[in-house]
């Protein structure tokens, strides 16, 4: 091969993929988008070690080569392969070796195989350190922090062969119910564009390529239904469901996975007008698509068929397949005519091209595994770097809902603390889905091992569950309500958990024990749609019989979606959202509730008041609702809310200009913020365009375009200033394009999207 | 003006147009698109009689001329004028030749007024017949008899000098919780399509001409909420919200109404892709479209000016306004450049069509208003037909949801029936929104009459409310306790009410009384969303405490929507919803509840167990959700779902054909049906479509096809065959055409959604 095109590193990468696709056979091109087999198949034990399955070199075999392995880090109880058998970060740099040494040495054309990784929030195998899930990312309001948190993720995966990572970034909560609403970033287009221009960034950065999932509009299914149907309009995908997609995007994606939901009647990765109309050719990605798993299979009911499934898919702008058996046999779709070898040749040369870009032909195989950590050991305890990360982003993420402003932070002569509820002291139950199960270790900190380790000396800590989290076994009540009573403080930490059946936690001797054995102790995670999103009856019945007591009572809620809160006012002196907060979280709630750590988070979601009245999301279009009969119509806390340990007071915001011109649109927007009360505060100023007219589609309520971070001591006084521009004024036109169009706005700041004051700016 | 050409009543309607468009200046065509003023503002009292107002002469004389007045019939408590000050048939139709002519003798060009009137469920207006809501002519299945009643109501308008009958046909119930689902005919396309259809024959029958309201999909705004935001895409209106539209557009009607919810992005009224692009490009419509109330006016929120607000309006294709203060400047929205005279003229020409299809130039006064009813004679008592073919429509919709097959028909040795609830006797609870006040009179009925009246005469019948509808009195629930431990039955009349404050009712010695003094106690209506569809907590309780004394219990649901229901199995022996009957729904639920009739009734919508699981609609798409963790995603009564006093079995369907081409696509299906109880009994048989596999989209569950009646004595037996033509098969294709499409589907045939067996077809 040597002398071949394909093969000079100074050759440009279009030139490369041309030489090498015409010397490919339909058979070597329809493996390099096959995606079908799992990582985890592609290997197994051999004594100490591993060897390669029969399944893999038939596999490569068969098809010249292989385009993607999916998952050959991963074991977990999902892949049928227990943490116990799993694979350690040296072996799995091993075997990434070994199957990447297979493939290359064995096929014609020795193109090297793309190993595909899930990293959620962190990176889904054994020993990879995990972060809070992406719906306490929102919460902090912190690309920056997000970033070098992504960074990290990132070489941990390529350090043990990884080359492409997974990531949840693009869905919205736009229907809590959902189950996957841990995944996303919350439900603000604009939180979530800057969140997931901070994850490729952070990845690219360890050379870790990143897919985007899921494209587009997955987190707004008809009833909150996972895989369900979207009824969305164009205008509605293109006003809130593109924008993370653009700035991930723009930041370099390398690709999107299609979303298995439906885009006007058709899943997206059967959807040329998604796939092709808007996001290639409206959006100039000219990166790859990938299916979601068997969502090519899925397509069989609509063809009949799996061959015209595969050539559906193909056709619509889909370029690598998953799991599924419709994209191996594209080369009877070919011989069909279903599908062009053309056609073919461009998803091709699309894999082609990520691998050369990834410098794969110049560099296939992961540095030696003698630089690795020794098999075995924790790769967290190697990596304080993500660990701290970890922590630090499940500490900012912490946010104070509620606060009748006496109670926290706990008071230093506070001497007995009733730490109670089903959260209090479940590693498995605050990590989230999409994780590897966890070592059993000293590392790990739920919040009742946080307070035991954060309080003075002298102070009493005691515990008990009191209820299951969703069973209605109310049988602990009374030994709880009774601590609560014998206490000066009950910290009640109530929520959902989306631990799987056969998932393991730790007791607080640190023996592992299996949490949740039956899927109905889950609330939430993929396929556990919730409908009534009040906490569970029996949790509710823990609160009461707490507050009865007349302790007073601080709920924190370990929870991977926002559940409808009833008013709590009366009943607990303060409310925290301390979300999935990863393995180390109970140290962050723990250093808020001591107020070593001010609670900086501000919501990502709207909290809403019940499931009667959804959706709650807080721009929605401007429509002057009054309100339900029975109910309001707005959140019980609303998108952006956050409450501080001080009293922060906001001027009006001052514009540099009153008036601007649409090719002439910049600006400055200057808010001058004053700490007033006793303790320090990092505040997140937040900016939001408000519509008065003009505009081609009905306005929404408010647009968050900007947020700023103040640190501010007690008394002091600084401004946010905001650079206001064609991106931060542009809307959605006539024929969907993004503009500045004429017309009068505010430009609205303040805390919170409920909390905002605004100055008015006409656009001509 | 004799001479012109548009006076010749032997010319063609399109040359009679052309002509009179070029006579007619600026002002004159604005005034022909103005339907600012209220009737009710055009007359006062004068004596005994009634005289033209000074604002009436001025707004003729400004525009040389009037295009429409709505509501000139209308006199209630909303209008201002109450019913004792309201306008009898008589007087209405001396006012309307009296306005009539003040507009052709004091104008230029003597162009007829058209008069636009409210006819939601009959004539609403002082001594207008009043029908059941459209929700319970939904639940009929009987298109015929929904057409006898459209005439006769259409004849009670045109008899009083109406021309233009507003009504609701077009809008869906895919969201319960929006207050107007009482005036949907349910969340079926198919079902809706074909009483539209019956709607707009009837009336044409009595010459007059049909507005549809609402176009288009104003029952799937977001969150169920009165005229905010749908995101439906192209698609999803195409395949659900069209169908209707179409029917009414075959079967002549005159119009529709643009709704106020948004069409992807922009208010109904402002949007040319629909009003034009869609429903005269593609579905040929060359009627009216008319704003809804003050829509034009809302625009200015996108304008930033009303005459801006206007030309949007006319530029997108509506023809006519209503109330708002756009339409009247067009004159300067043309002399500003921002609409064209000739595009004025396509909306004036397509109203002045109208009045010349309707026959106005030649004949614009109604008939000697001496042919007329006396004065103050409710016109109810002189139109025993329209007033029996209420009553019937109020029978065949009465639905048995759920019976333990003891209780009903009561057993003719019960002597002891205590009737309870919030509804038992009200009628202002049973005859819904869009009603006229009634008057006092012993003609109307409720529940608590209907028993009376029907019992044999030997029974006890005792009543008492037990709580108030909403208010949470548990004060009366002891008393009704007591009456029902005494009794043998207990009827409990639960459900909603869309009275207003204002409205009034009659106790039961016929003496009118307000009720529901405050929108608090209305529960649905326009305006009146409702987030928690539970009956009311007090409603429960007395539900609770009824069932506790031991006694059997028939629940009889007086409701405009379908309220989501508890599992009663255990608790009541029998529920029925007799929706909003009207004004003697009352004998018609004692003869189902006696025997006299069997329950005809079918569900129109489906009946959710929570708002918590929304939505429910049956013909979902098809993505075999497995449910939420915490509930199904399933109703708890389907659609099509009603029981009767018999049991029937149905054999699977058979076809004439199993393979069809697109270009013949004729066959039947016919399905053998046999009553194997004691009683006779009507049944309505229902043909669903399945589609197992190609069509431009993906698949939903089922959709409805067809229906037919069978009546059946014990023991009989019989066919109910379907001809299945290009119109049962028909898709939505890729270009959003319809058309049948190759692939294989189900025809399904049974006794609800819930409950079919199938037989395949193979389209080639």
């Amino acid at each position: 091969m040597i002398g071949y095109l394909y093969r000079d590193p100074a050759a440009p990468v279009a030139e490369r993929v041309r030489d090498l696709l015409r010397r490919m056979t339909l058979t070597e091109k329809v493996g390099q988008v096959n995606q079908r087999m799992y990582g985890w198949h592609a290997y197994e034990r051999d004594g100490g070690g591993h060897r390669l399955t029969g399944a893999f070199r038939t596999e490569v075999a068969a098809y010249g080569g292989m385009g993607a392995l999916y998952g050959l880090q991963r074991a977990d109880a999902w892949s049928g392969v227990g943490f116990t058998d799993g694979i350690t970060a040296a072996d799995g740099a091993r075997v990434a070796g070994a199957v990447q040494r297979h493939v290359v040495e064995n096929t014609r054309l020795g193109i090297p195989v793309l190993f595909v990784e899930e990293v959620p929030h962190g990176h889904q195998a054994l020993d990879g350190t995990v972060l809070p899930v992406n719906l306490a990312v929102g919460a902090t309001w912190d690309p920056g922090l997000y970033e070098a948190a992504a960074a990290a993720a990132g070489a941990e995966v390529r350090a043990r062969g990884g080359h492409v990572a997974l990531v949840s970034a693009l869905d919205l909560v736009r229907d809590p119910r959902w189950g996957r609403a841990e995944e996303c970033f919350g439900e603000d287009p604009y939180l979530a564009a800057r969140l997931t221009e901070a994850l490729v960034r952070g990845m690219r950065t360890s050379e870790v390529a990143v897919v985007l999932k899921h494209f587009a509009g997955q987190g707004a299914t008809v009833g909150g239904r996972n895989s369900a149907a979207t009824e969305l309009g164009a205008r509605e995908v293109h006003e809130t469901h593109l924008a993370a997609a653009r700035a991930g995007i723009r930041a370099g994606a390398a690709g999107v996975m299609a979303a298995y939901n439906e885009f006007d009647g058709l899943p997206c990765v059967a959807s040329r007008p998604l796939l092709t109309e808007l996001l290639r050719e409206r959006l100039e990605f000219d990166g790859i698509v990938m299916a979601d798993g068997t969502a090519v299979d899925r397509l069989v009911r609509l063809t009949g068929d799996p061959v015209a499934a595969g050539a559906l898919a193909l056709n619509a702008g889909c370029d690598l397949s998953l799991w599924d058996a419709c994209f191996p046999r594209l080369a009877e779709a070919v011989a069909q005519g279903l599908v062009t070898e053309r056609t073919l040749d461009t998803a091709v040369a699309r894999v082609l091209t990520l691998k050369f870009r990834l410098g794969l032909f110049e560099q296939p195989y992961t540095p030696a595994v003698e630089q690795r950590p020794e098999p075995n050991t924790p790769a967290a305890e190697q990596r304080p770097g993500l660990r701290e990360l970890s922590e630090r982003i499940a500490r900012a993420s912490i946010t104070l809902l509620a606060h009748d402003g006496g109670v926290l932070p706990l008071a230093p002569s506070t001497r007995r603390i009733a730490v109670l509820g089903p959260n209090a002291d479940s590693i498995a139950q605050q990590i989230g889905d999409y994780t590897a199960p966890q070592r059993p270790g000293s590392h790990h900190v739920t919040v009742l091992d946080g307070i035991r380790s954060a309080a003075p000396p002298d102070t009493e800590v005691s515990h008990a569950p009191g209820c299951d989290l969703v069973g209605g076994d109310l049988s602990g009540v009374p030994e709880a309500a009774a601590l609560a009573a014998a206490a000066d403080i009950a910290v009640l930490v109530l929520g959902g958990s989306s631990a799987r059946s056969g998932d393991t936690s730790f007791d607080t001797n640190g023996a592992a024990v299996v949490t949740s054995a039956n899927p109905g102790g889950m609330t939430s995670g993929e396929g556990v749609d919730l409908a009534d999103l009040r906490l569970p009856d029996g949790q509710l019945a823990l609160l009461g019989a707490v507050a009865a007591t007349g302790v007073p009572v601080v709920v924190v809620l370990v929870q991977g979606r926002p559940h409808a809160l009833p008013d709590v006012s009366g009943t607990a002196g303060a409310v925290l959202s301390a979300w999935y907060p990863g393995p180390w979280g109970g140290r962050a709630v723990a250093d808020v509730l001591f107020g070593a750590a001010g609670p900086e988070g501000r919501l990502p979601v709207s909290i809403p008041r019940s499931a009667a009245q959804l959706p709650v999301f807080y721009n929605a279009k401007d429509h002057g609702y009054r309100g339900y009969v029975d109910q309001p119509a707005t959140a019980r806390y609303a998108f952006g809310h956050g409450l501080s340990y001080t009293t922060v007071a906001y001027e009006p915001p001052r514009l540099s200009r009153a008036r601007v011109t649409r090719d002439d649109p910049t600006l400055s927007c200057r808010v001058t913020v004053r700490n007033t009360g006793e303790r320090p505060v990092r505040e997140t100023v937040q900016l939001y365009l408000r519509r008065l007219s003009g505009g081609s589609s009905w306005p929404r309520v408010r647009e968050l375009r900007g947020f700023a971070r103040l640190d501010l001591r007690p008394g002091e006084e600084a401004d946010a200033v905001f650079a206001i521009d064609a991106d931060t004024l542009a809307s959605v036109t006539r024929d969907l394009g993004l503009a500045v169009e004429p017309g009068e706005v505010m430009l609205e700041t303040g805390p919170s999207s409920a909390a905002t004051q605004g100055a008015r700016l006409v656009i001509d």
